[in-house]
């Protein structure tokens, strides 16, 4: 049987190179249809989702206890560990293939089995554990660090030592499409006296991935390059919306709280990381060498084209704001969930580690507006004559993700928000 | 029938007086028993675990839907709101009274359903959805600011306007008499010119007390002080573990990860609310005068005493270290979560939200090893010649906490934990 990772697979489901879900993709995610499906698992292929809740209730899948896919999130799959993951995945790549004829053939069980993406309403794919940020973009970290702090000082001297993040809020991870009210909270501008409450005037977004935990570790163990890597399901895209004038005001010296703590966004397809593994890379060299239980030796980055675009209220038009790649990560997902597990503390199943803001080296690769409008200072030119130093009531950020292999794209779809005014 | 908090009302179990649980307190925990009884809910009356799921399995409480207590967490019986929770309690109150035959003289029933708690095992009372820690006793933000910024900037300016806190991690929420392995991590003491990784030096415990939240709000809500006071189940004493040379190295700029995600332990037996509710009290007068969304009219505070004391390895005896009072907290818990929800941040059942270290104004009211050793320069004097800076392998911490009522006390029991060596 050919691996479900080869370039030269087809599927007897016709789909455009441009598409984020070729056979060689196979992302997870939770989806519902019009015609009253309950929550359930899915796979997405070229503009179908492949209903894999009737697949197993058809006998086809062979994946552990029946109804590891018929509830709302993928956690129970994932609990299975790697070896089922890979083998499903083979297994579906089968189904899927235009020379193999079980689902090809059978018109009955294919009509039951996919149903169009615009027909379905996707959901938030896994029960969120724990939703942790970490700070890992050396381009994001010099540029913030440099607008507040100054040149000479703008790493701080733990930075360069360890993947340097917090615990966030994970009560409030939602899917893409989820609509963003502005939140309010303690604004103290540095021309006033004291604080007052009212709504956030600085709103922003941070480019992020998501790395889905899908194995546990237990209280008090620690983890090595080879086991962390077992651990990670998947991808997804991430949006961490942030007020920065309350994030200003509250973060010291305890970090951010509700600056963070009003949304995060999350894409609904979950890209496995066997589906990445033909992307690869290394990450940009590290110096000072890392201790001992941060060394990797695998390319734990990946080579992912990250893409931005806004559409300003009151234009339908949006506007691309940041291209960058995920490859320019300082630290890797790999070192931020063996540092996560360092001190002994454990992880779950629907853990989600966001990898920080994924800036790169040049303007057009700021993963934010902080950074893009340096903090305010250089407005945005958008279409309509608009401009933007952060985000108004009515814009709608999308986010786009994919690894570009010969002919065919391994994507994420689409991740987007659209903010609400305070209530 | 008499109101369960009636200081007159006697059960037909014998309880000391001296006993944290008199049929006044009440308190919700989870069992399971040597005889292979699986965990599932019950209250503790003296010297007894009052086994609820037996009570329910014989139609004695007629709350929700049948196996609501069967469970290992109170996790669906907090989900039925306050109301329930009321006639609940009255109702067990009026089973446990001297004067009603119902429990009382059915033998039987009694042999099913009293457990001697000596028999049982304690488990952890709730699932954890999400844990955030607070820094709210301004005794013990004011001396650990003295000790690290000097008198004149001991509290940050954001300290008086803001319950300042963080989100902490739920995967190692444990409880009483789970073992605490010191942790590992990066240290950088003031003198090294770069950081290493090894077990932890400046190992501590601090004092607080957990809020249990037993009902949500959703994303995007705000809350106020009625509505805040309705969502808290109960307390719990909490002992949020900390490695301050980890904290030290790690936090800048984004708080406390690491050096407190190792151990957080809580007490076995919840107090509800209503049980604490003769002990309220105001806080300590708020100047300046809150912003309006964080003021408040009721006593949210309450008198509670709280005892930490120390068993030094390799000695027997337990020495007290300090005795402080939960009614000296400058924010309550209802400002707390006010102040959390703030943003639109969602809360769920089942939620933890730790008060902070409790200090109080004296030198013997400090609730953590950092405050009592004045960060490590006066050593605390034990028995057996003994002395203590921060915690050593095989010390053993045992923290109580009770309210003082007319001849009863309600109390919470003991929340015990012993370091383990790093591995």
């Amino acid at each position: 049987m050919p691996h479900p990772n080869d370039p030269s697979l087809r599927s007897f489901i016709p789909v455009d190179p441009t598409s984020d879900f070729p056979i060689q993709n196979l992302p997870y995610g939770v989806f519902s249809s019009k015609d009253g499906l309950a929550p359930r698992v899915g796979v997405a292929i070229g503009d179908f989702v492949l209903d894999l809740w009737e697949l197993e209730q058809d006998s086809r899948l062979g994946v552990g206890p029946l109804g590891i896919f018929a509830g709302p999130s993928l956690n129970p799959f994932m609990a299975l560990g790697p070896k089922v993951w890979s083998q499903t995945r083979a297994r579906i790549s089968e189904l899927l293939r235009h020379d193999h004829p079980e689902l090809r053939d059978n018109d009955e069980l294919r009509a039951r089995a996919l149903v169009p993406i615009r027909d379905a309403k996707l959901h938030l794919p896994i029960a969120v554990s724990g939703y942790t940020d970490f700070y890992s973009s050396k381009e994001h970290a010099t540029n913030v660090g440099v607008m507040f702090r100054g040149k000479d000082n703008a790493l701080q001297p733990n930075w360069l030592y360890m993947p340097i993040g917090y615990n966030g809020r994970a009560s409030t991870v939602v899917v893409s499409g989820t609509k963003v009210r502005r939140p309010r909270g303690q604004l103290k501008p540095p021309n006033a006296e004291v604080p007052s409450f009212g709504p956030c005037k600085r709103l922003d977004f941070e480019l992020e991935m998501g790395v889905v935990i899908g194995q546990p570790s237990a209280m008090g163990e620690m983890l090595d390059e080879s086991r962390a890597e077992k651990m990670i399901f998947g991808f997804v895209l991430l949006n961490d919306w942030s007020a920065r004038d309350i994030q200003q005001w509250e973060y010291v010296p305890l970090g951010p709280f509700q600056a963070k703590a009003f949304a995060t966004s999350i894409s609904p397809w979950i890209v496995t990381s066997e589906a990445l593994e033909p992307f690869r890379v290394h990450g940009p060299e590290q110096d000072p060498v890392p201790l001992p239980y941060l060394q990797q030796t695998h390319p734990n980055n990946y080579d992912l084209t990250l893409d931005v675009s806004l559409r300003a209220a009151p234009v339908n038009e949006g506007q691309r704001i940041c291209r960058t790649n995920f490859k320019y990560m300082y630290w890797s997902s790999v070192q931020q969930l063996v540092h996560h597990a360092s001190s002994g503390c454990a992880m779950n199943v629907g853990d989600l580690l966001g990898s920080g803001t994924i800036s790169g080296p040049e303007k057009s690769q700021r993963g934010s507006l902080l950074e893009i409008s340096w903090n305010g200072t250089e407005p945005l030119d958008l279409p309509g004559g608009l401009k933007r130093t952060f985000l108004e009531d009515g814009d709608s950020l999308v986010m786009r993700g994919w690894c570009q292999g010969d002919g065919f794209r391994v994507g994420f779809g689409e991740l987007e928000g659209t903010i609400l005014p305070a209530e």
